[in-house]
């Protein structure tokens, strides 16, 4: 199967499986559960569920699985975008080419969709069974919750308020970004192995790199969308990190450099898992589908 | 050991074990980390910890597991207070008898360490031994979601939102606590109780029975307080629920009758663990302390 069929069977599944993992918008509170699907179903290059599968399969794991493993940080993410939308946050009213979701259901609802959704994720990975091993499973929560929290996405979400304004060096942005976007994108890839075949530490350590490097090279192309392309393209305000003042690649170290950082960030990642052959097939596309992205 | 003794132990190493357990405030983000120990330490009754111990003894657990369970219950009512008190939520200024935590830290933190405290309460119960069989800890990961999600604590928020300024009925009220407060509490105990050694069925389901009366009591004394106290006596602002036009049992039903109903639902949660004799001690006092309580 070619990259773009693989990746439209995988965003296609992966649309079927929230909508199936969601509470159902029939289900009191009718209102709330409404807001939690509006906020994740429809929209979305699916990347988190996309990177969990490419590392799953290479892991042989069960598609079933990593449906469930990719939903549950896809839910995540959701959270982290319906908060950050908020007006005390970025204070955005445009999202996937939709009202944002405190736009169209309030701020209140908004906040507590985030909440709900946050739950729902460590609820999937503590309801299915995704390894043949509890003990792996409890350490595939634990990832999740180290990946969103303090000291992963929410902390990083902090350093970014707390630089808003200020000129961050290369070094400080790579501390933000690990946090704000890459342990999440790391979660993704590692859950995504530990639905399968345990792989020799090793095998780990390498996958490790790559998502360390993938999720670097998303935020990286991310400010440079930011800065080129236009609202309509995104489906988000363009341009809003310029206007916002927030440090970025491109204001720190220029447009030219930030794609040649981009660059070589892609030849790393390709390089860090070039001895898995063809089983790392779908990940080499992956890097080059997000470095080539345009939304 | 005295009520009053035992439970000034059960809270002084509640806030001994949050300490040790919440990031380190000089770990970066060192400004999140500050404002999540802020929302969480040096307050609060602990009832959800005092009743997590009071299960767990009934059922021999170790008591460093019961601090585990009770912190991460504890956590995510902290959380959810940090949310509650945001301008588009009660926008309440008071909490605890100190400024609330987006009054002293900025909306945009106080929204993040709710988020942080409650993927901080997940990583707790993932990453700690809190049951000799790892599927029995899934399973209390998976209440502790549950309680938290749109079907416990954040759902009950939606319906509190939606009740606001409309007359509920009692069942209507029932239904909202049975979420909004009910579901957390519930959570407390029977993680308290899974910490120790399984119970019969039939035990739990007793358990369960006096879990679902307690939070229901917790609820309505809460009402009661909020229309009888003073903004001193409670540490956060009395009175707000009328102020607000949130629906209570007291604006539902009267003082007098939500007396009554107080009363009646301390004699039911007494009967449901009788037959547990002096293993149920603590469980009794606790249920007499909600209802005796001024603050």
């Amino acid at each position: 199967m070619n990259f773009q069929s693989w990746m439209a069977a995988v965003q296609e599944r992966t649309e079927r499986a929230l909508d199936a993992l969601l509470p159902p918008a029939a289900t009191a509170p009718q209102r709330l559960h409404q807001a939690m699907r509006y906020a994740t179903l429809g929209g979305g290059k699916r990347v988190r569920p996309l990177l969990c599968h490419a590392a799953g399969e290479l892991a042989g794991a069960d598609p079933a699985r990593l449906d469930i493993a990719g939903c549950a940080v896809e839910m995540i993410h959701a959270y982290s975008l319906a908060h950050d939308d908020l007006p005390c946050m970025d204070n955005d009213v445009l999202r996937r080419g939709k009202p944002t979701c405190h736009v169209e259901y309030g701020e209140a609802a908004a906040l507590l969709v985030g909440d709900a959704l946050q739950s729902q994720a460590f609820l999937l990975l503590a309801e299915h069974a995704l390894a043949d091993d509890p003990r792996r499973q409890l350490e595939m929560l634990r990832l999740l919750a180290q990946a969103a929290g303090s000291r992963g996405m929410a902390g990083g979400q902090m350093i970014d308020i707390e630089g808003t304004g200020q000129q961050l060096s290369r070094a400080e942005l790579e501390r933000m970004h690990a946090h704000k976007t890459g342990a999440l994108i790391r979660a993704a890839i590692l859950l995504g192995a530990q639905c399968g075949a345990p792989l020799p530490d090793a095998e780990m350590a390498r996958l490790d790199d790559f998502a360390r490097r993938v999720g670097l090279l998303f935020q990286v192309v991310d400010d440079i969308l930011d800065a080129e392309a236009s609202t309509v393209t995104l489906g988000k305000t363009a341009g809003k990190d310029a206007a916002q003042g927030k440090a970025t690649y491109v204001s720190a170290i220029g447009l030219a450099a930030a794609r040649e950082m981009a660059d070589s960030l892609r030849g790393e990642a390709r390089a860090a898992i070039e001895t898995f052959g063809e089983r790392g097939r779908r990940l080499h596309e992956l890097a080059h589908f997000i470095v080539t992205r345009t939304f």
